[in-house]
């Protein structure tokens, strides 16, 4: 289905499902459910993927098995560009120890987001960035790559707008903390084409050297595509997305996750973008994440429809 | 929600769920419950609607009210450009009984879909939209506006791909037949954005003064906003729309119909457009929608997650 070597430009789809999908999920994925899932997500061709998230047990008894997992997907996929999750030094180090190479620090552009999921201000949450990168540099060249990820950066559902003056202020002070890369994610799936063109166009203006990380980006308004096509335009060349469309919020009814993997990979094909990733396959894989997930609902319509007989001749 | 006048840039939004919807529910809308629907709709401030199709009954018992339905809505809503279907001139002259105004004629730009659907060839069913508007324009002036519709313009399930060629050439033939407009329809949803550019802009490059319809999109694999967004990016200020996202084949599991009348007008705002219509209540025109049609699942992200609290400040 896709070919091996391609002369299309190449875009980065960063599978998400195994941190920021699960996390939403309804029940807790076994860890050998999870390693299964995520060798069939490599075998398919994803090279990126966000696979634990360091916070506590208590609060997150999905992610209880981050270290496990991780240290697992190291030794057995060593050329997956692995990525965590962590909020805070504690989640840091932790990670560390368990071999993550690549650690997402969240701040929320919105202040009332920031208090709700992180019980900080989101001048705080820049800090203790900035005190991180500090204490990581002091460490040594062997230290991670840390970006940071800003969430409700397309708006919020406590605030509402959230200012765009706000979300490229932050992005700058954690370019200045010394992030490796700032990401832009709409974690309500608030954000609409021409704010994408905007937002992305105003921050990269304004990053400097540091780059514009993976745009990450939710369905819940049904936009999410859309949304992508708007990224592409402006030149974003990686995207997050959810196997199986995971990530809606268990106590939102009718709410829909991350843009799914399978619909991004299709679009992103048929655009004439080379993904590597081989879209039966991924289809496939979708039986293993239903196995480890019993009863949890996935969306994606390609996998619901088939594959189109249109579909080869579009590369 | 929306503002009575507006410099923004308007684009058209026509309602097709009275008759691609319903054509393809499961069960058969009662007439009353029909006139009721439409009243909401046009309530919401919808001023273009298909209403019905004038088809055998024996074939497609959902539309054996056309005649009816079509009087009734040009009686109670002088001001609503209604629209009709009809694949024949034996439709044609039903439809203007009835005081249809504006009539669609399918032709399939898939020699296999135009068997199937229509039990001719493509260049038949072009002979016979000649026919019928050389006998209409004998009838005077009082003649109905005629748009050619091509349906399985960006593929098809049967055939696969269509060329563009054969999209081009059956246009420019149902130009030349005398067609007010010509509009493409992406009847099984397999349109892709650059698929969308590329003919549109091929389309209207050749039907010299007549006019491109609107855009048809169906939703079946996720892409159908992406489509409304690469059409605007062209240009295009008419798009389709079935509220509740009717449209379905109740044969195909997984499918869904037609872009959802409620997501495109989300998207539509937000990208700064003025559709005329209210949001709200044509969410709420949904609960008139499932009475008439008990156990349809009705689509729509927006309905179903609700308006974000952004949206107030959208336009």
């Amino acid at each position: 289905m896709t070919q091996e070597t391609s002369d299309r430009p190449r875009v980065i789809v960063r599978e998400v499902g195994p941190r920021d999908g699960l996390q939403n999920a309804r029940a807790v994925m076994a860890t050998a459910d999870k390693l299964a899932w995520i060798a069939a997500l490599v075998a398919a061709g994803l090279r990126e993927m966000e696979v634990a998230s360091f916070v506590p047990p208590a609060l997150m008894p999905q992610m209880a098995d981050a270290a496990e997992v991780t240290a697992r997907v190291r030794a057995t996929h060593p050329d997956l560009h692995a990525v965590v999750l962590a909020p805070n030094m504690k989640g840091v180090e932790a990670a560390i120890a368990a071999g993550a190479t690549t650690i997402i620090l969240p701040v929320s552009a919105s202040e009332a987001h920031s208090q709700a999921n992180l019980r900080r201000s989101r001048a705080e949450q820049v800090a203790a960035v900035a005190d991180i990168v500090t204490r990581l540099h002091d460490g040594g060249p062997g230290r991670p790559r840390i970006e940071a990820g800003i969430s409700t950066a397309f708006g919020c559902s406590r605030q509402g707008v959230v200012p765009e003056r706000d979300v490229i202020d932050t992005a700058v002070a954690l370019a200045r903390a010394g992030a490796d890369a700032v990401a832009l994610a709409d974690t309500l799936g608030y954000a609409t084409p021409r704010q994408v063109r905007r937002l992305v166009r105003a921050v990269r203006a304004e990053l400097g050297a540091v780059p514009l990380g993976n745009l990450h980006l939710h369905d819940t308004l049904g936009t999410g595509l859309a949304n992508v096509l708007a990224g592409l335009e402006e030149g974003v060349r990686g995207f997050d997305a959810a196997h199986g469309g995971l990530g809606g919020c268990p106590f939102a009814p009718g709410s829909v996750g991350n843009v799914t993997t399978e619909d991004l990979v299709y679009l992103l094909e048929s655009e004439g973008f080379d993904t590597g990733i081989d879209l039966d396959r991924l289809i496939r894989a979708r039986e293993l994440l239903s196995a480890g997930l019993p009863g949890e609902a996935l969306h994606g319509r390609v996998a619901a429809a088939g594959i189109p007989p249109t579909w080869h001749m579009a590369g």
